[in-house]
């Protein structure tokens, strides 16, 4: 094997990036391997990281660092199921927990969801997180009981195996702690590497752009969302994105057990119109990608069936489905300060409140209080009244609550009632 | 201690940088110190390394680095000797034996001249191992040993201690390897730190520019100059840059114990006329940055007065003047192919083959073959005849010859004779 791939060494491509050059596929073969067996040092891949970040690298070498990514670690694949599948992968938000109500509702409409997922750390959730708050339910499962509930049910959510792009595992935590995390080439190889990895035949990426957003400027977001359609479409899976808002939170709620809430509200029928809206839009994205165009999902939410494959995907992982949720043990209320129209919800104060109060993460592996988090009475657009509850904070520690408060109090503006206020919309683009 | 200084973090300083910004005093601070103290990790300060080599700092930033850096360790004084001092400083060429002359010249003219030096690394050797070549020299000084030589003979060459700029020591091993030498703030901050920690009272540097040295283009070269002459002016150190020519080597030798007979050459009124020209133009400045203007070291050489020096000098650190030195154990000739004016000997390409030849080391630590290396029997301007010697390689290990004489192959251009030559100017400018 070693003599079949040419000699390189770590100075040799760090100085070809750090001149402007390219980097040749091998020099991309041979970094990241050795990266990954521990030859190139820590010291060296972060000077390269800051190099790929501050140079760029064009879609050849994207392309390549993915592949090389893929291939530290094992692939997996679906093409002994029945079902053709379809995986969804958010950049992650405030209140974002559309996976929830989504991975059930596009099973409900026959297309099998694999979702790999992973835990949050900052002020946007994870999605094993929410499930967590449902007494019983394990996010770590084998790979044959991942295939067989994907076979029985048609959805599963688990945590990502450790088998899956181990590159990636090993320069994820590099780049978190030296400053070189924000790369739109390295974000995009380390989402994508995982996901082409999984084997999903089709994936819709949720590309957030705004304040709560990773991607602040829209120019940011659509370079992201481009750069990760072209390696899903190099690497053969059908991906499309959509570049939706995340300068106003989701839904009306953030915080683990608030979100399982209203995602089995969205499930029964009901829950906010935009994470409705948004839940619908990417099912029929994930519909559309693997081939079933007869199915409307609006239908299949509406009557119930995709309550019942929730049910039985929570089921199916040890989770009870109807047991209560985890409350905080104690609330809050802020009243609205005056009458009038609310033209700003600010998502990144919103989900720095919900963090602050307990319900995100500042450590790996810090145990998070499930019940915690806030809720929001009013969306942009809506009428609010002097002293009327604005928000609920949850939360079990009273030491959390003033500087969640403090993170809450530049985060709304309210305009005198008969303001114009024209929403931006949740959709922004399609990316494909 | 630690509460009086702002608390800040390396990610901070890190996206401080790498997002084009200024590092403020504390920053600076606060970075240098805790890298030392093993607090910033490696892979952090390589990361801070790479987006400084290609955003920059300005002049108060590199003040502040030098600054910093020098806190880390001890500060010397030689305030207590009788005698003013003048230190140079040469950013490394090709045949560059300049110090050995130019130490005892400038002591004989009545200037202490204390010479913290370190080892070869690559094709440009170390003052200390051409020393060493010397039967019975030791580079290795007390502080206290130190101050007494300068005081009694007034010139010493010797090891730099561990003690000065501990910061510069640890970030220096850790660009050698991340691909983050070739910064100008960094190499300047580097040597200034060490220079300025000393304590001398005014300071030479020979900044070298050409294909045999550091800084190919001239102005890169006048960039590194400026910023040195800065920070020394800044710190209170009286510092005088001379731009000198480094494509083509120095003198007729390239090797430990050749270049030690070449400096004795020059020391007893002969040797080659560049080598004589480069002593007396640095040993000027030292003297004029010393406030001594009333000797003329022109005279000092030529009456012996400075070879007393020397053999006072190399008898105060145990080693015999008057010893034979090391031959190497084989030597080789090139013949000129053919007649003609020498127009072209490549400084890079003749060291290179002086260090293949055992001259110079691969990695820190190794043991040189003092007598091995290489004479060159023309210089550019010079008429060679075909088959007569053009170069005399010296070796202990016949393999190494191969490599060596395929590193000159390309080294040197003979043009038909009458072919008009123009040397270029040894000395290129002065920056004070």
């Amino acid at each position: 094997m070693t003599s079949t791939i040419p000699a390189h060494d770590a100075i040799e491509v760090i100085l070809a990036k750090r001149d402007k050059g390219e980097l040749s596929d091998s020099q991309i073969d041979w970094v990241i391997r050795n990266y990954t067996e521990g030859v190139v040092a820590d010291e060296q891949m972060s000077a390269l990281a800051m190099a790929i970040l501050l140079n760029g690298m064009n879609r050849r070498e994207i392309a390549r660092w993915t592949k090389a990514m893929i291939e530290t670690g094992e692939r997996m694949s679906f093409e002994s199921l029945s079902r053709r599948t379809a995986d969804k992968h958010s950049t992650g938000g405030v209140g974002d927990k559309i996976t929830l109500p989504l991975a059930p509702l596009v099973a409900a409409c026959g297309v099998a969801v694999p979702q790999l997922s992973g835990r949050g750390l900052g002020h946007t959730g994870g999605t094993l997180d929410k499930l967590e708050s449902i007494p019983g339910w394990r996010a770590a499962l084998s790979n044959d009981e991942m295939m067989r509930q994907l076979e029985s049910v048609g959805a599963v959510i688990c945590a990502a195996g450790a088998g899956l792009a181990p590159a990636d595992k090993k320069l994820y935590a590099l780049r978190d702690v030296t400053g070189t995390v924000e790369a739109i080439p390295l974000i995009a190889s380390s989402i994508m590497s995982k996901k082409i990895a999984e084997g999903t035949g089709s994936l819709v990426l949720d590309v957030k752009v705004g304040t709560g957003a990773f991607m602040k400027s829209l120019d940011d977001a659509r370079e992201l969302a481009r750069t990760m359609v072209d390696l899903g479409t190099d690497a053969g899976v059908h991906t499309v994105a959509l570049l939706t808002d995340m300068s106003t939170p989701l839904g009306l709620t953030a915080g683990n057990a608030l979100e399982v809430r209203e995602s089995v509200e969205v499930l029964a029928g009901g829950g906010p119109p935009d994470v409705v809206e948004l839940t619908l839009a990417l099912a029929r994205e994930m519909l559309l990608g693997a081939g079933v165009d007869d199915v409307d999902p609006a239908d299949v939410l509406a009557d119930g069936r995709a309550m019942d494959v929730w049910n039985a995907m929570i089921r199916a992982q040890d989770g009870d489905p109807g047991a209560p949720l985890p409350v905080a043990a104690e609330t809050h209320v802020v009243a609205a300060p005056a009458d009038g129209v609310l033209t700003r919800l600010d998502a990144m104060d919103v989900g720095l409140a919900a963090w602050r109060l307990g319900a995100g993460r500042t450590r790996q592996g810090e145990t998070l209080a499930l019940g915690a988090g806030i809720e929001w009475h009013a969306r942009p657009g809506d009428t609010v009244t002097a002293g009327a509850p604005l928000f609920t904070l949850h939360f079990d520690d009273a030491d959390r609550l003033p500087r969640a408060l403090e993170s809450l109090e530049g985060g709304y503006d309210i305009a005198s009632s008969g303001t114009a206020f024209s929403p931006s919309p949740l959709l922004i683009d399609r990316i494909a």
